[in-house]
């Protein structure tokens, strides 16, 4: 019986222990600070009250419920040791002949780290609902304040970072102040809010076609997100934000503009790139620990002179590919280079506003929008998740209504 | 235009605004802490993984969205001046001619203050998911640890308080124990599971009648929950707990023991009980201010000498006849005291599992459960949630398992 412990149960993790799940060879261990996977490209939802935490989350363990062979263990890795094969948690020592790392990126404060205090980012569960309160709170503390200053800067909601997930967020916080609050407040007027996106290069979803991007932002302006490119953020406090010169007076700052890899990196002794990702094998291997395999967003790997982008396809496709490796090397047969299949990619805006690039096959509007949604539950883990999610989304799009404006406070 | 302002959108608040919105005489401001109404109800089912937040909370304002005359501000009530009728919040001071206290009870430690850190209370939605946390995370702990005198400590779970709410905690544990989590774990055995109600009374669910409360006592125990009667809780800490000369290790307990007002009561000048709950005169008005009512948990009234209890019916009851009588007053109208309408009384164990009073109609087992059900999903707020909330029984009922286990770390 071979150990096999695989680090972080996201898409790549989650994938790798799908394809080992059930073979009688091996024992799997997952290794997660939290009790779910987490089904990231929809946490913007949660942070926008539109749907539930729980509906984009499922407990790892059920994944595995009727796979003996797997354990799952809510543990916080503290360090690896790849010489003598050990990983060592807050618990125990995890001894393996097999690792999988898949314990993703986390936000990137380019050095500033207090920012996170003022910015906070869009990881996890927690800072879901912490975004959510923050911004369901800034149109209460507006409505109950009496001064035109301090109204104006509740109303005004800034987001770095012009990516997909800037992009939805700003789309979604768009949506919430022209569709979802108009007739609920007496003394302010959520339609007049400001929701500036800020982002540092040239254009915002840069790794779209030109005639897309340029859709998208005419979809942005109708929510009444204004576009800031070429913006590069000099400072952040808890009311305001500064763009070069200029200040900005704003109670709620979000932040979407990068990640890093996770500072478990740095606790393997091993090539990295500039935001602390590994360099892997063309299998994804870590040249120095060959049974050590990395996959997903921590992961620098690079095809046809491009690095890989860190999205949910290309961890899943990593983790199923080590997985498969390693059943490879076991059974003693040969296997090709890790290749990574371009299915295309999607960004939302709002409601009947979406692109979508799939190979020659480019497209904005309603049928992107319908894509995108069907693309999303496809790939939620869990029926009752897909089916929740799918009515909340159809009682949304019926009632122009927000199902989880819950403000949970301490 | 008179000014009415209400305290607090719980059951009593929430109804009588509902009578008053609409009516051009009247600017109404419903002032609560939350930003959202509560089906207190069912919160041990968000406490229990059952439920998500949002499906028992709904946005106060969303109710009230097209009312015009109806304001509704998310301030903290600091005080109350009833000679200058003024009610002052963080925020400002709101001027009235009527004002309705309903700001309900809060839980009540007996004096043992400190307790609150290590039996967290069940009277909000951050107190849920904090239970929920603490609840999925004993398991969590137990399977990870190497020592079986740790385990047996995070396997134990102790409910104080032998009302309704903690009979159907202490049955949804035994539902997660004994059904949900049976097939997930390695190292541990979750249906070995302690579970142990403690209840200083006699008996527990005592206001029920004898038949029923034996039903639910063998109930209780069929998902392996142990009821302790005549047990005085003499000390709590982090990880035991003292039941006369008796300790029981543990690192989950719950607090369902008591409440008592909400401290705003002692703002006003007026007649309390021992437990600060304001002694309105028959038409829910106090002595002192006669343009004061207090409705809901706040209230101590008797009829047939007999305290109401602090159930939802009466405070939507109270509410509704408080708004009732400022309209007849204002239109010089004459009015009755207010009379309690009993409409029975109902408790859940687990599926399939409950116990119903209504009037000389006493049932338990299925035929309860369903009736239980029904109510439940008829009072809530909210087509959504209703729709959502009968969704997830369902699939809970088909599936046997939890839709919400979701560890929300910070």
């Amino acid at each position: 019986m071979k150990e096999i412990v695989i680090i972080g149960a996201g898409f790549g993790g989650l994938n790798a222990a799908k394809i080992l799940a059930g073979n009688k060879d091996f024992n799997i261990t997952i290794l997660d600070k939290e009790n779910h996977h987490l089904f990231k490209p929809l946490l913007y939802q949660v942070a926008s009250a539109g749907l539930n935490e729980s509906d984009i989350a499922y407990p790892i363990r059920s994944i595995f419920a009727k796979y003996k062979n797997v354990k799952v263990f809510k543990e916080n890795v503290v360090d690896i040791d790849g010489e003598s094969k050990k990983v060592i948690t807050d618990s125990k020592i995890h001894q393996y002949d097999y690792l999988i790392i898949a314990c993703g990126a986390v936000e990137n404060y380019f050095k500033n780290t207090n920012w996170v205090n003022f910015a906070p980012p869009l990881q996890k569960l927690s800072h879901a609902q912490h975004l959510r309160n923050k911004i369901l709170n800034a149109f209460e503390m507006a409505e109950k304040s009496k001064d035109e200053e301090e109204r104006k800067k509740h109303l005004t909601f800034v987001i770095v970072g012009g990516g997909p997930t800037g992009v939805e967020l700003a789309g979604a916080i768009g949506e919430i102040t022209r569709i979802t609050l108009t007739k609920e407040f007496r003394n302010i007027d959520p339609s007049l809010s400001r929701i500036i996106l800020i982002e540092a290069n040239n254009t915002i979803l840069r790794s779209f076609d030109k005639k897309l991007i340029k859709k998208a932002l005419r979809d942005l302006e109708s929510l009444g997100v204004q576009v800031w490119t070429n913006s590069r953020v000099t400072d952040i406090s808890g009311d305001y934000i500064n763009i070069a010169n200029e200040t900005i007076k704003t109670s709620t700052i979000m932040w979407a503009a990068g990640t890093m890899a996770n500072s478990l990196a740095e606790k393997i002794n091993c090539d990295k790139d500039q935001m602390g990702k590994i360099l892997v094998e063309n299998d994804l291997s870590l040249n120095q620990f060959p049974d050590v395999y990395a996959v997903g967003d921590i992961v620098h790997f690079e095809q046809n002179g491009r690095v890989l982008p860190g999205l949910a396809p290309v961890a899943m496709q990593q983790g199923k590919y080590a997985a498969k490796v390693i059943l490879k090397r076991e059974a003693g047969k040969p296997y090709k280079p890790f290749k990574y299949r371009d299915k295309g990619q999607l960004a939302t805006i709002g409601r009947s506003k979406a692109i979508a690039e799939i190979k020659r096959f480019k497209v904005s509007g309603t049928l992107a929008w319908i894509t995108w949604l069907f693309v999303h539950i496809l790939y939620l883990t869990g029926f009752k998740n897909r089916m929740l999610v799918m009515l909340q989304w159809a009682w949304s799009y019926f009632t122009f209504k927000k199902g989880a404006r819950i403000i949970i406070d301490k």
